[in-house]
Parts: C-alpha cells; structure tokens; sequence
C-alpha cells in the first residue's frame, strides 16, 4: 500500500529515464522511496533508479512491488500542466492505481508483477576510469557520431588526459576529444577505450541531455556506466550499456 | 449578392466552427448577416452558426445561398497574415466568389447549393440543466477522457451541484468533477446524465478551446448542446451531438 | 588544397541555394572564392553561386575543384550551434575533407569530381525587364500560386508600370499584381510575360524568403532569372528557370 504526492515533473522525468529502455518495469517500494530495475529486451542496456522520499511532498509506503505500463502511465501524466501536483494511490486490492493530476481522477489497472520481466541482477563492475561531463556534451556527441556511423568508441588516453568519442561510417568519421578543460573532471590511472551501440546512446540521450553532470565509468572492452541524478539531487538513475567486442 | 470585408481571423474562426462537421456547406446570407446548418457524414453532429453584419467591417448583402468547399476556402485564408483584412464578393454569375486578402486576389468556383447536401432540421428539445465553464477546462476532459476509452458521460448531481464528465474504458477510468468554483455557474433543477462519443467531442474541441465562456445544456440520454460566442459576441456558434443509448 | 574558416550560417546558406536543385555539385576553387554550377535533374533549373573570399574569416585557396553531396555535407553542418564557426580543409589526398565545427572533427569522403554531373554552360539571355522586390513577397506570391494551380505566370505591364503574378487552375484563380509602390524598383522599356512551373519556384523559394532584395529578370517567353545576395553581400546566388511554352 501507498500514497504519494510529487511534483508531476519529477515523477515524469524518473519514468522516462525507465522507459527509453522497457515499456513495462516493476516499480519496488520501500519506506524510503521506490527503486526500478529493468533490462532491455536484446539485454544490452540497463537501468537502475531511484526516487527517494524526499523528493516527494508526501509520501507512505509499505514494502511492496507494482508492475506498470510505462508508456501509459506517462501518456495519463502527460495530461499534467506546469506545476500540476500528481496524487499516487494504490487501492485496497492492490490491483488498480488512483492517479489524481489537477483535478482529473485516473483509476488504472496495474500489471501483474509476475508477469513483467525478471529483474536483471547488476554485475559488480570495475570500471577505473571515471569522466564527468555535462549532458548535453556527451548528447551532442552521440548526435554527431551518428551521421557517420552505427558504433561510437568512448575513450580515455591517460597521458594526455583526454577522453574522446569517434565514430567510424563506411565513407566518415567523426571526432570529439575533450580535454581536462571540457569537462567536470576526468580520473583514470590507466588507458580505457570500448565500443558501443549509438542506437541505445541515442535512447538514453532522450534522458540524460537535461543533466547538469553525466558521470561515465569505463574500461577497456567492459560495459560502460553512465549516472545522473534527477529530481533535484532526490533520486538517481544509472545506465550500464553492454560493448560491443571486435571481432578479429 | 454580396460584398463583405472582414478581418480574416474572425471569417476563419466561423469556418472552422463549421469545418470540424463537415467539408461542404451553404452559407445563407441575409442583409443582416450569414448562416450555416449542417450536420456530419453520420448524423450524430449539428453545428448551427451565425456571423452576425456587426462582425464585419462592411457587409451589404441580399437574402441568397451559395455553396462552399469549407477546406479549400480555409486553405485560401490561411495566406493571410495576422491583422490582415479579406473582401469577398460574389460575381454576377453567382457560380464564383472574389476573395482579396492583402494584396492576393483570388477567384474561386463555388458549389452549386443543390449538390450541398441538405441542411438539418433543427429539433426543438427541452434540456433543463445548463453548465457554464471555460472552454480550455471542458477540452481538458475531453482531452483526458480519450486517452482511456471511446465515450464520455457528461453527468449534473442536482444535490451537490456538481458536474461531472467520466470515461471508462477496458482497464481505466478517469473523472473530472467540477463543482460550482470550477464552473462559471450551474443551473439545474433536476440530475441529467448522457453518454457521448469522445470522436465528435474532439473534433468540436478543436473550435471550443478558446471560447472563455462555453454553454452546455443537458438532459437524460438526450443529445447535448454545446454553445459559445465568436467574432468578439458578433456571432454564435451552437453544437448538437446525439447521446449514445446504452443497451440493456 | 585548401584550409577555409567561415561562420557556419554562411556556408549553410550558401549551400543550401544549390541543394534545392541538386544532391550533388562541384565547388571551384580559386584563391578569390568559391564558385558553384548546377542543373537540376530534368534541365529545368539552373543555380550559379560564388562565395568569395570576403566572406570568410580565413580563406587560403589554389585553383581546383571537389565534388560533394550536398545532403550529407548540410547534415553534418547541422551540428553546428548558432555562431558556431566551421573549419574546412582538403586533405593531401584531395578525396577527404576535414570539417572542424565547435569541438567536432568530421573526415568525410568527398566525391570524384568526374562522377558529378557535368556543369551546365550559362546561356547568354537579354532579358530586358528588371523587378527588384522583397524576397518574402516573391515567396508569398508563389505558396499562393501553389494553392490553386501547376504554373505561375510573371508579367511585366510597362503602360501601367505594374508585376503581376498570376496562376490559373481547373476552378480557381489567383493573382498578384504589385505596383511601383510595393516593389523596391521596375525598369522595363517593354511588356514581358512568361509562365513558369511552380515544383521549381517552390523549391528555391525554400532560400529567396530571408533576402531584402530579390532582383527578377524577364522577358517573353524564356527563362526567368532571379538573383540575390548571401552573405551579407560577400556572395550572389542567380538562378535561371527555363519557362514553359504554351502549346497552341
């Protein structure tokens, strides 16, 4: 059981940051906030998230699991104004959602739990080099890299302390190498170069080109991890984005 | 024949009112201003609408009919600019109407009237309860209703003095009640309930939106008049869209 | 060979002034600018274009020439912010160009110059009627044009010192006709008239729209050309449509 009220912004922006990857997600409560885990159907991207209690205005809840359509639950809060407060209960069955937005009273049908894909388990990583950039930087960059091709390789040269993303197209290549100056900050004690889809970047570049600061975690020919807060500082979504290894 | 000048918004405000229905009608003029009647390809929406003389800048015209093609007609006047005058006049032949509008003149075929499918009879029907709202608020309903089912119930508790618009479809259901503070007045001796499809809502949605004052007279599963004023009070506009009558 | 610095806008609209007619142009190099030649496919259009060196921040340039997709290269610079600067440069190769925009470095594949269509021959034309007038009037001349009919007739009336455009279709008629006043400037010692497809009006309208000044050139029956200034004066684009004759 629970009762939530939230800016309606906040809410939209956590949902989205699940739905660039899955239309279906468990949403997992606990008295201090609600977390998502979810993995994308060809398993090369997923999303961790959470929203913490205090970004909301109120909020009550139990331990406890719903399965929700994500892009009809965005569709219902898409009819939101600027400022709209959204109202969340979950009624006594457990089966429907009360949704109240300026006025309007939304009751929806919630999925199954069991019946929404499993959970992925989120390996532990290491992944030693650390860059912090603004958003739309790194947005900017997956919008470029793909006119030219369907790959872009992250990669960080220690010495000269640069990271750059490259692509490579049948007839183009393009380049952004960003020095110390470019960026928030840049950690590495140790070369790190991978290559991934551009198609899930450009999914998740829906989401992270608002982000004051994108940190990114990588290695050599590891997945790479890409974090942002949201909600004020309240909350946080992690993306972890499977390389694409060369073949020889 | 005619010879009219008016400022090109409130010529297109009118037509639109009309064009949400249907593609053709006649225009009915008389000295003291025009007339539409038509009612949709389906019989389940009338639209009447007058342009009153004091909408326009000059109007001369005798009692006489011609036939329109709303779409193109709407697609000439979109060429004008904000604040830009029209002038249309009718030839001698009466088959072609001249329409000038800033500097472009152009002379466009009319319909022959007996092509122009037949106007409606407008039933006269008793519709005791009568709400009054903001257009923007009445096309919020409408707007949210869609996204979860086909027909919306347009409902007045008498007790309560409440009105109510409500939806259902397969696995949600939304409401909106708005009491007398949300409304601009209610006058109701009697409950009133009626179900109405959200497609014909829709389309008059499109014309209603800005209307600050919109009219709504209601009975049980009877069809629903829906009013407001154009052309700043120089015109009215008045929509009748029949009930759907739930089966047993 | 050759390294160029321009503001991306100016490159943008001068290349875009070949696009409407051909995916694919030569650029002619020579220290004092460069100059384009284009047909479109079917020989109905011709655009001429020099950007000279003025126009550039650095313009360092031997005598030569490239062949370039047109699409592509304007894709690419749609990466470019507002006042963002390009950098180009031929590579030692002369088949890679190096295109640097904000931080962006691009490698793009130019094409064999001998494999682009080859570049038409000017033809010498008296074309003694000179209108001089807005390029947004000439744009809302021809979107009007389109509304009712395939072809535009120009006309020059030198009695009553008049510019009448005028397009005819199966039920509707529209012209324009614009007197001293409403033009920037009309020297015709003679009436001129010929008719033109609007499809190519239409396409080179989509870069005449922003210019003050558009100066038409006209006689009977043949082609029409039309010219303006980019680059705030530091380049000319002249385009040449072929008229269509009337059949008898």
């Amino acid at each position: 059981m629970f009762s939530l009220e939230i800016e309606s912004d906040k809410l939209k922006e956590a949902l989205e940051a699940a739905e660039v990857l899955v239309d279906e997600c468990k949403l997992n409560f606990t008295p201090e906030g609600f977390t998502i885990r979810a993995v994308d159907p060809a398993n090369v991207a997923m999303v961790t998230l959470e929203l913490q209690r205090e970004a909301f205005i109120n909020y009550e809840a139990d331990e406890g699991e719903i399965g929700v359509d994500l892009k009809k639950l965005l569709d219902l809060l898409a009819m939101s104004r600027k400022d709209d407060l959204v109202n969340l209960q979950l009624d006594e069955t457990g089966h429907k959602l009360l949704i109240q937005i300026g006025g309007l009273s939304y009751t929806t049908s919630l999925l199954d739990p069991s019946t929404v894909r499993k959970e992925p388990k989120i390996p532990k990583l290491e992944l030693p080099s650390q860059i912090r950039l603004s958003g739309s930087v790194l947005v900017r960059a997956i919008k470029a890299a793909d006119k030219v091709g369907s790959y872009l390789w992250m990669k960080v040269d220690n010495n000269s302390a640069v990271f750059t993303l490259e692509a490579e197209g049948d007839t183009d290549h393009v380049q952004l190498t960003l020095s110390q100056d470019e960026l928030i900050a840049l950690q590495s004690s140790t070369d790190a170069r991978s290559l991934f889809s551009i198609e899930y970047l450009l999914d998740i570049g829906k989401t992270l080109g608002k982000a004051n600061e994108v940190r990114i975690n990588l290695a050599n020919d590891h997945p790479v991890k890409i974090q942002f807060s949201i909600a004020d500082g309240c909350g946080e979504v992690s993306y972890l984005i499977a390389p694409r290894v060369e073949s020889d």
